[in-house]
């Protein structure tokens, strides 16, 4: 592909338009036939060190003796450029003849349904739906178009998707929440007979869980990412594009705004609510609500800036203390 | 259903037993002909909000211009009028033509059997076996009546399991435990070879793990309640109805003994007991024993009130060092 | 088996060679014809109590009025023992008919191919492959010998794999990385068309998810061990002989030098790099680097040692600060 051509198709400028580019590969990794890109001048060192033949930048990159495509989002430039250059895996379209489909369920065309599947009846699939092998979908599943589903994913009865979701492998949609009432000595089940709803452009990864409601709707709002391992508890609800990394848990019923990033291994407990565009850094937890718009650490988590002073201070506390006992200089 | 049939099934009491009850539904999402309850008197507003047609209620609740039930023990009244309203889905009794069962499985009578679940020779199942799509169980595993196995989960050989045994999707038992012994400079695999045990009326939700013991037996007790993508290490004894929250980890050689509750991402480390009835909070961990009966909190925990007023005075400990370090007011 | 027998093959010297073993089992456990072992003299009240017709032991261990077998590494003739008296479960070599497998893989001589697993186009696999039912290759994976996959592993497309590679049930490798780049108001999806390279003898546990590169490799060197529900973010690379223990995450194109080991539950976050053979205890996260050749505690983590101290002085806060607000005896 044509420098140039790729220029244009990600909506950048180059200065060598016939410079032949034939991979994509990360700074380290590239060899001269290779596009690489740096997304600011801490990538520097790195684009001198790489045998990238071509570099995607930002346009106030330093000159390079290179060919370039210069753009205004270079991040996004990237990720187009990946999808025209190295395009993700994609089964052909058509139904693996072990499909197990049941004469009740709708499938929109240009779906490809891999070996071993089963979607139960009442599943409604729209257009383009990729369902890879051993994917099992009970009843009464309805999905927007541009479904994608990876292999060993359990979407549960009831559930509802909307356009261009994405379940890496493993992921379990819909599972039983963790609901139970003392009956006696013993623990008596609730039963769970709610269901999962999830918006357009949402992903979920690998091995993440997202437990069904107990009577009402566990919610995911539009452009939500889930990454792996993530435990979602019955009746929660997300707002649009909330980011949950690795490992994250929300206990249940609890209520996370739009646009709030919750790092790796957070908690949240039960009946919360995390306002919109609130961030909570990695391994934080907390048991109690907390307003929108800051960056909270720790576990209970507070506000960032006290907590990394907090933590600073940790360390120093033996000292300190032994400093305060002899009455010594402080 | 009449509300009189309902409240008798359900051993309450109501006021207009003619009333038409045609679903069941949390107080925010029910409508003039659905059931909702009420556990207690901070869901006094929500009642006053709610569009339902009927209230299940405890007994000393004030009094309402809705027809109700009222009941000694609501949230379990409730739990069984689902039950009645809103059974969960079942699949239909039989054995999917893609089954793949073999001949010298048992299988009790009035079983369910999904497409693609795998039964090992050796297996025995009780009367009425929910087995879900693509399960698949290894050779020799016997279970009592009423074993329910969602889609995806996988039982390894020789695991035993008591009656109303409850598997969500993904749910692993009996996978290697994490045992490695120097062999030169290599991690030496110690083989694992023994096998999980698990009582009556335990449910394991989606995507968790239980891990086989060496050589002895991993035990679960009757009436244990474990959430999704929980970590049972192996060679663990858990006693009776014990309730491990989402994402809990127990490293391996741990003991939990009756009644106790650890909350979400607890972790405790390997051949540490924790006593009856003791509660550990969310994200706390401990290495060491905890004596029952009591609630710890922390990481490592220690007694939950104490730990409740260091957590006050943590984020004041800058400006308690610079008072401190001023000699000036305290 | 007779003890001289035995005794032999693990290297060891026995003192009643002609006693007959009929199996091997934990000092609990172990009756009258079983084989059980102490690794050192704090088994010594165990062994007394344990019925077990003989013992494997530590060269130096005091004399008992048992049969014995003496060597120089207990555990590891242990585990060899094992390997001989209770052989793990190994299916037959043979292909299942249900299997599907491409016309394009290419599968080695005595495999076992489980019922309903799939094996895509262009996949490898050398000598003796065990693969469970349910199992899932993607196209163009590769592996070296003896593979053992179990029940509902998926690999995705383009992984390699070495030599005596062990994938426990439900675990996933080269799910998508979790990478996002802001497009608009909206998080872009960030193509991970990379791979993931595993060295030879890596156990990877159940559920655990390893995740595809982005554009290049994750890689995990030879003889890593990963423990149940592990997250490994994508573009990370271990060295050689790491120990992830469960529920640990590493964020993404995080490096974990050789011989670490990372205990339960820990998080690492993006871009760090832990130096060789550093141990990182339980429930500790870090997110900037951490030398290796330590041991490292606390979220966020630092030296073991100063850790323990301020541990230990965490729960006396509130009185320490009653008693210099009193201004009282210290």
């Amino acid at each position: 592909m044509k420098l140039h051509d790729l220029a244009q198709a990600i909506e950048g400028d180059c200065d060598q338009p016939d410079f032949e580019i034939t991979g994509i590969q990360s700074l380290e990794h590239a060899g001269p036939g290779d596009l690489s890109f740096a997304l600011g001048l801490d990538y520097l060192e790195a684009v001198t060190n790489s045998r990238a033949g071509a570099l995607l930048l930002p346009r106030d990159f330093p000159a390079l003796d290179r060919p370039t495509i210069r753009c205004a989002q270079p991040a996004l430039a990237m990720a187009k450029a990946v999808e025209l250059l190295r395009p993700p895996y994609r089964p052909a379209p058509g139904i693996h003849p072990t499909a197990s489909i049941d004469p009740g369920a709708r499938i929109g065309p240009q779906a490809s349904i891999g070996a071993y599947a089963v979607i139960g009846p009442g599943c409604r699939l729209g257009a383009r739906a990729v369902i890879h092998p051993h994917a099992v979908l009970y009843p009464d599943v309805w999905a927007g178009d541009d479904l994608l589903v990876h292999a060993h994913v359990v979407i549960r009865e009831g559930t509802r998707l909307g356009d261009g979701v994405i379940l890496q492998p493993g992921a379990v949609v819909g599972g039983d929440g963790f609901g139970f009432t003392p009956d006696g000595d013993r623990h008596g089940k609730i039963p769970q007979v709610g269901r999962v709803v999830i918006g357009s452009r949402v992903e979920i990864q690998a091995n993440a869980c997202i437990d069904r409601a107990s009577l009402a709707e566990t919610t995911i709002g539009d452009g939500c990412k889930i990454d792996n391992l993530v435990h979602v508890g019955h009746n929660s609800r997300l707002g649009e594009n909330v980011l949950l990394c690795a490992q994250t848990g929300l206990a249940g019923s609890t209520r996370i705004e739009e646009n709030c990033t919750l790092a790796g291994q957070v908690g949240v407990a039960g009946h919360c609510t995390i306002g919109a565009r609130a961030i909570i850094t990695a391994q934080s937890g907390t048991h109690g609500d907390l307003p929108g718009g800051e960056m909270y650490s720790g576990s209970p988590a507070f506000e960032h800036g006290k907590w990394l002073r907090v933590m600073a201070l940790l360390p120093r506390l033996p000292e300190i203390y032994q400093a305060w006992r002899k009455g010594g200089n402080k």
